[in-house]
C-alpha cells in the first residue's frame, strides 16, 4: 500500500487555447513540477483551442496537487479534470455484460433470438422452474443496496453506492463464477424497497443485500426470505458472522480452549453485532455478553429496540452488569463490529490468559494491534495490512455458488455454520497459528470449500431444489 | 435454415438402472432410430444407477421423436430430459457479467473494493453527474418487460420473457458495445412498473421497455420519459417505426415517387401501427389512412380507445371510408403492423403503379411474397428467409450506442427520424434495387452510422448533456 501510494500516475484533462499557450510550455510546466509525462491524447480538436489527456507519473503522489496548480496558472489552460489511478481503473464501470457465444450468423441469430427462442420461452412458461436451467437465473444474483451504509461514509445514495457494488460484482465472478449485477435504489423505504425486490426477483437466482441501514436492514431480509423462493442474504450481518465464526474456530483451537467454555465480550449490537451473536450461539457459545454505548444488555431491563430485548433474553447468563471495562474482566474473547478506540489496553490486560481479541471495526479498529501486543494471544481486524483479516469476500462468492448450484430455496441457518466450518478448515492443523487463523482473501480454495460444504447443508436441511447431483450420495 | 433443420443434434438424460439395461443395450436403440451418438458424459453415478447425457446427432431432426420413444421403452430407463440444439444454448443463459479488469492482488482489490473505491464513491455522492463517467450507468442499459406481450406469444410472463431479453442483450453487446441486462418484472400494475422501473435507474443510462401489451406501454414509456434523467424507449413502437421509415424511404426513392405524395394505407393500429404513423407523419407523409377491424378510422366518429380518437383527427385528409379492401383502391403504400393475410391478392390489384407493400406480421405476413409477386414493385417483410427484412436490430443498437456517448437525456422525434435516415443510408444509391432496400442485420456499418447520426441529432435538439466531444463542433 505505502509503495502505490508513494508513486502513482494521474491524468490531466486541460483545455489549451493554442494561441495563449504552446504544448511546449505546459510540458515544462509538467516537468518543473516533478511530473514525468508518459503519454498524451487529444480528445477533442477545435479551431482554436484543443481538449488534451496528458498522463504524467509522479514520483510522490503529494506532488500532484502543486503540478495541478502550475499547470492551471498558464494563460489560456483550463484543467477540466484530474484523475488518479484509481480514478482512471473506474471509468466506464468496472463490470460488463458480455454474450457467452458470438452470433455469428443467421442460423445462430435464428437460435439466441427469433424466431428459436420463442420454444424456449414457451418451455419455461409451460414449467417455471425450467428458468433455473434455460435463463440467467441458473447463475445470477442481484447485489441490492439502497446506498444508506456504504462502508463507513454512511448514508451516500444509491449512485454513490455504485462503485461499492460492481466491485462487489468483480468479486463474485472472480472468485466463484457467479454472475452479479447491482441493483441500486432510489428509495430507502421499506415497503418499496421489499416490492422493488419482489418484481425485479424473476432474473436472478439469490439476493445480496449490501449496504443497507439498520433496522431497515432486517425486515427487508426477513419480509424478502419469506416472500421469495430464491435465497436472500444481507451480507453485512451474516456474512460478516461467517467469517467471524470461522476465525474464532480457529483461534480457540489454537489456544485449546472450548467455545461452550468461553466468556465472550461483544461490543456493537447494530445488524452485525447481533448476527455475530447469532451465529455463536448456534455454533455453542454459551455465555455472550452484548455491550453497546449503554453498557451491558441485561435480562429484565427494557430497551428501545426490538432486538435487544430478544438480546437480554437470550445472553448474559451470569446478568453481569456495567460497562464494557466492566464486563470484559476475565473474558477469553472480545467481538467488536463497533466503534474505533473503544477498547482499552487497561481492559485487554483484566481478560483472561491467552485472550483473543477480533478488533473489526473499519477502517480503524477498536484497539490498534500494536497497543494490544503482549497482552493478547490472537489479534484479527478487518484490515488487510494486519495479520488476520476478517473478510466477507471469504464468504459470499461461495456461499452463492453453492446456493445457485443446488437451487436453494433460502440459507439456513446449518448453511452459514457450515460455510464458517469450511472457512476454518482451509487451515491446516499444522499450519495454525496466532498469525495465521484465517485464510487469506486470494486464497484460491475457499469459494469451492465453501460451496461444497454449503452444498451439503441444504440437502441436509431439506431447501436444495436441484435433484441431488453429488457423486455417490 | 433448411439445413440447419434438416441434420440436427440432440442430447438425452437417461437415468439408467445398471442391473436392467446395458450401456451397450441403449446404443444399440439409438443406433438403430438413426441416430449417432458422439459424446457421453456421466453427471451423477449412484449404487444402482446412473445418470448419463448421451448426444446423439441426427440426419433429420424428425427422427427425434422416434428415437425418444424408442429408448424410452428399454426397461429400467428413464428420461429425464431431451434437449435440441437450440436449448443446449440456452442452459445457464445466455449473458454473462463479467470484471473489465482482473483484480491480481491486494493492491488491485484496494483500488476497485476497500478501501480505495470509497474516494470514488464520495466523488460520486458530491456530484452525482459523475456516475455516467464512474460506473457502469455510463454504458448500460436496462432491458425491460412484464412478459405480457412476448414475440407472438403473447402473455407468457416474465420468466417466459428471459430468454427473448437475454438475447436481445447479446445483440446490444455484439452490434454496439452496450451492456444491457434484463429486469424481467413480477407485476404487470401500471403503477408498479413504473415504480419499479425508477426505483431501479441509478445503475442504468437507458431503459429499453420490451413487448409490454397495449395499452399499458403507452402510459408506462410516457410517464417514465417524464420522471426520469434518461432515454426510455419502448422497442416494440419506435424501433418498429424507425426501421419502416428506414425502408419506406429508400422504396420511395426507387419507385421515383416522394412520401408527402402518397397515399399510404395502414394496417393494425395497436402500439406498433400508431408509432408508425407518428413517425411517418414527421417525415413529411400527408396522406395517411389507418385501417383496423373496424375499417379506416375517419375524423368526426368516435372511438372507444383515446390514441383512435388522436389518429383519426390528425389522418384520412380525404375521410375514405370503407374496410382495407376499399380504401386500398389507389394507395402507393401499405404497411401492415397486423395478422397474418389481411391483404389479399384482389387488394393489391387495386394498388397505384409501382406499389410497396410492407406486410410486418410475425411470422406470417400481411400477405406472403409469392402472392403479392408480380403486383407489387417492393415487398418487404419482418421474415430473415424473404429479402427486405425490416427487424428492428437495425435500429436500437446504434441508437442507444448514440444516446449513451452524448449522455442524451431523452429520445426525441428527430433523434427517430436521424436513425431512420442513417439507416437508410447504407443503402447507397448504385446498390439501391427491389431486393436490396434494407441492410442486412449483420451489416457492420449500421450501428455506427445510426450512433452519429442519434448524436447530432441529440446536440442539435439540445438533449445531449455530454460536453460537445465531437471533431470541430
Amino acid at each position: 500500500m505505502k509503495n502505490a501510494a508513494a508513486s502513482t500516475s494521474i491524468v490531466l484533462r486541460l483545455e489549451i487555447d493554442k494561441e495563449q499557450t504552446s504544448f511546449g510550455q505546459i510540458a515544462t510546466a509538467i516537468g518543473d513540477a516533478g511530473g514525468d509525462i508518459i503519454a498524451v491524447d487529444v480528445t477533442r480538436a477545435g479551431k482554436t483551442s484543443t481538449t488534451r489527456d496528458i498522463t504524467v507519473q509522479l514520483t510522490d503522489a503529494s506532488l500532484s496537487q502543486d503540478l495541478v496548480r502550475s499547470v492551471a496558472q498558464l494563460p489560456g489552460v483550463q484543467v477540466i479534470n484530474v484523475s488518479d489511478s484509481t480514478f482512471l481503473l473506474h471509468l466506464g464501470g468496472k463490470i460488463e455484460v458480455t454474450p457467452k457465444m458470438p452470433i455469428k450468423n443467421r442460423d445462430d441469430l435464428s437460435r439466441v433470438y427469433t424466431p428459436g427462442v420463442a420454444r424456449v420461452s414457451m418451455a419455461i412458461h409451460e414449467k417455471p422452474s425450467r428458468a433455473h436451467t434455460l435463463t440467467i437465473k441458473r447463475n445470477t444474483v442481484a447485489v441490492v443496496s439502497d446506498g444508506t451504509a456504504v462502508l463507513g461514509l454512511g448514508d451516500i445514495g444509491p449512485l454513490g453506492a455504485m462503485p461499492v457494488m460492481e466491485g462487489k460484482a468483480m468479486l463474485f465472478k472472480q472468485l466463484a463464477g457467479v454472475d452479479a449485477f447491482p441493483i441500486c435504489l432510489d428509495t430507502r423505504d421499506t415497503e418499496e424497497i421489499i416490492r422493488t425486490v419482489k418484481a425485479i426477483a424473476p432474473a436472478f437466482g439469490g439476493i445480496n443485500l449490501e449496504d443497507i441501514s439498520s433496522p431497515r436492514c432486517f425486515e427487508i431480509e426477513r419480509r424478502l426470505s419469506e416472500e421469495l423462493d430464491i435465497p436472500v442474504f444481507h451480507d453485512d450481518q451474516h456474512g460478516t458472522a461467517v467469517v467471524l465464526l470461522a476465525g474464532l474456530l480457529n483461534a480457540v483451537k489454537l489456544v485449546g480452549k472450548r467455545l461452550a467454555d468461553c466468556k465472550i465480550v461483544l461490543c456493537g449490537l447494530g445488524a452485525a453485532g447481533i448476527a455475530c451473536t447469532k451465529i455463536l450461539l448456534a455454533a455453542g457459545a454459551q455465555n455472550i455478553i452484548g455491550v453497546d454505548r449503554c453498557g451491558a444488555l441485561v435480562a429484565g431491563k427494557t430497551y428501545a429496540h426490538e432486538a435487544w430485548n430478544w438480546y437480554a433474553a437470550h445472553t448474559n447468563p451470569h446478568r453481569e452488569q456495567g460497562a464494557l471495562s466492566d464486563v470484559i474482566a476475565g473474558a477469553d474473547i472480545f467481538v467488536g463490529v463497533s466503534a474505533p478506540g473503544v477498547l482499552r489496553v487497561d481492559d485487554v490486560k483484566k481478560m483472561a490468559p491467552d485472550a483473543i481479541v477480533f478488533a473489526m471495526a473499519n477502517p480503524t479498529p477498536e484497539i490498534a494491534p500494536e497497543e494490544a501486543e503482549g497482552y493478547v494471544r490472537v489479534m484479527a481486524t478487518g484490515r488487510s495490512d494486519y495479520p488476520n483479516q476478517i473478510n466477507n469476500v471469504l464468504c459470499f462468492p461461495g456461499l452463492f455458488r453453492g446456493v445457485l448450484d443446488c437451487r436453494a430455496s433460502r440459507i439456513t441457518e446449518g448453511m452459514k455454520l457450515a460455510a464458517a466450518k469450511a472457512i476454518a478448515s482451509v487451515v491446516g492443523e499444522d499450519e495454525l497459528n496466532e498469525l495465521y487463523i484465517i485464510p487469506s482473501v486470494f486464497n484460491q480454495s475457499v469459494a469451492e470449500k465453501v460451496r461444497e460444504a454449503v452444498i451439503d447443508a441444504a440437502y441436509a436441511e431439506g431447501v436444495a431444489r436441484r435433484r441431488d447431483f453429488r457423486e455417490n450420495k
